[in-house]
């Protein structure tokens, strides 16, 4: 009997973090996939259990500590031992500097890189005595550059990659895979169609990206044998200016 | 009469900082200086006065919105209009990222990239009006790159840097010069020659940084005509490895 | 039937070279492999037939434009329509910057870089009327680094990286997939072995990279849909220090 | 009587070159100024008279070893101690990379990199016995980044930075100050004007670079104490987009 293996997917409540959990799914892992209300992560384990597969919603605030530590002891403790790991929440906002509330700045931060730390300690921590394991960070194109209008948003992005970078080189030698995925896209959502019709037009000609593309090359990476980890990539359409 | 001109330095209690507030001052500009609490400003703004300058020390805690916005305004409504707004704080510490704290990593962005953020935005509202200024950001090389131990500390100055990057692209088309300093360099100070006195031998021959020649560059960018404005530098000791 | 597809890898006289021409040789393609001397290249080809696959060595200089003009017309002409074309030549020399001879910087520039523009053209030629093909170039740290001792080699490494991110931006919207892959490893080869047996002891641990490892990162690029390409990734074993 | 001290300008038929050449000249240094042919420096060899200064033209082809080895000499025996020596030539073609002939690709490497490599070659080699001198690099924006048409000038330019990094590294311990300089941006020339009349007209609001601009950011880096050296820097105007 194979023994069994979670994967996590924080922020699973878009294409991208269902896409990846459903992959895994098929491949054998049980999906752990989580954002603030679990009710809503229904139609995306049914899903994942019509195809065949296992998983587990679970309600976490991937801001707040307590929850994330009782997030994964309990998939250590009920489900099995966290193989994978993915952080996958954006929060894409622009607003002028001086338009930049300190809250917005704050929360940006919170949840896009502070949830990414939590997440990624925690399953350090269980991840390190078996020396096994994978930490994936989603990263945008606001993770190399900064903009106009983009101080809250590009900070905790850099921020975030400066985590996976320093993880990766820390981690690295314990075995444990880190890699930071800078997708620069539009990705294929209901979002993307309703408020960026002509940009969701390029859809006919592969110009937006299908999330289950992307979920590929984060299996792909977990699957990459050690001696030849990749650590940091991009992707993006053909189409797409860069 | 010359107009009188201020400079903020956020951040003035280490070598750096004070460094740049005295040079500011010789060339006329009202030394704006903060940390925390205001007495141990006292020696430097002695020396700043012994200097024929004129400063003003400011307890303040730059992560605190109402007292960054309350600082600034002071200083507006009761020394001079902000010219300069530099952001001097570092915090610097390493730790496996297994045991970073959710608190140290918080504190850390707290302190080296939100309370930039708040200088850099009350300083951008104040000077966007007048259409003329110049807001600095000290960096360091974990500003560039991740490595191990440095998750919060690299987190935070990638943070900041994007901060610096965003605003440079936004507020330069409308004559504020906004730029980041890497400077990666042990620095000619009480604590290197206590804490490390091998690196501080190197001082004899030019190997740590001496604080003024930092603040000669800050104050090469603030002079900068407009037409040839740098937005990015690094500051090293000719013999330091990088 | 299926259609008939070649492969070329310009410098197939490594490990690395080698690998990728058999990788692709089992998928189906056929392997058009070269370096300066064609017999040198009869045991890859061998190899090759060995496991089924079609294969055909070209003795052609690189840095010659009528070789690589002549080399690719033949493909396309005697073998099959070129569907993937892979620059992997290194020459990897270090000199203090006094030391480097003008013949020495030309030689390097000349194998490492003009190669790569010489064959990337070519295979863009043939490519762009189809609207199809993958061009992927083998990169290293001296891709994105100066370094003492290594003006020679960084720069003509620098130079590929800029042609490959030139190229990619430029053809990816004519449906040409260009990559540019940093290998920054130890490979398994007999050098290594021989010349660094403290660090071809970390094979044991897989410390030092399996070829056909890196091999399958290549496949794994030219499969990538197109609606999310990977343009750059960098390959370490676990172990590497970076 | 203060020593004599020679700057040599590789590149200074165009107005940065020139720019540079009459600061230093203001700054007593011997302006040794070269373009293929001398007798087009004439006008600028006068100006630095008029303007006080001593200047030299020189006829010499910065791609050729032997021109280059004996302009060095020539300066070293006939004029004073090269204390500053400075490449700045440029080599901006765009062409569809199946358009780029393999001369043009050689060419503007030979031109924009090759005789970066020759002149700091030649100039670290008169300075290292002296253990002083500075040596900086003009780049531009496709020193960091490849983009469609620009295969051949970005990777001569990124090579050129390749070769100022490497070379950073490699002569700083040995007290000799070398820099690469981003200059991006339209520079104030009867080119520009008569080309980009439209650029050229945001001269009025200083949208195109005064060359003594960028000059005294060279002095300024050749200023700095060795305690304190910047290795890269920008220059952009400040409506310039980045």
């Amino acid at each position: 009997m194979p023994e069994k293996k979670a994967i996590l997917v924080v922020g699973a409540g878009d294409a991208t973090g269902g896409a990846i959990a459903r992959r895994f799914a098929r491949e054998g892992y049980i999906a752990c996939v989580t954002r603030r209300s679990a009710e809503k992560l229904a139609p995306l384990v049914e899903q994942i259990r019509a195809e065949g597969g296992e998983a587990h919603a679970f309600g976490s605030d991937a801001r707040k500590e307590d929850e994330t530590v009782e997030l994964i002891s309990r998939i250590e403790r009920d489900v099995a031992p966290l193989e994978v790991a993915v952080f996958n929440i954006g929060a894409n906002v622009q607003f002028p500097i001086v338009e930049t509330t300190s809250r917005v700045y704050y929360k940006v931060w919170e949840m896009a890189c502070f949830g990414g730390f939590l997440m990624g300690r925690e399953a350090a921590r269980v991840m390190l005595p078996r020396q096994r394991g994978s930490i994936f960070f989603t990263g945008a194109t606001a993770s190399l550059r900064g903009r106009e209008n983009m101080a809250a948003f590009a900070g905790a992005k850099h921020a975030l990659r400066a985590l996976a970078q320093s993880m990766a080189r820390e981690l690295g030698p314990k075995n444990i895979h880190v890699a930071h995925l800078v997708i620069d896209a539009a990705i294929d959502t209901e979002w993307i169609r309703e408020n960026f019709p002509e940009r969701y037009a390029a859809k006919a000609q592969d110009g937006i990206v299908n999330p289950d593309h992307i979920a590929d090359t984060y299996w792909m990476l977990h699957r990459q044998p050690r001696d030849a980890w990749t650590h940091e990539l991009d992707i993006r359409p053909w189409i797409e200016r860069w």
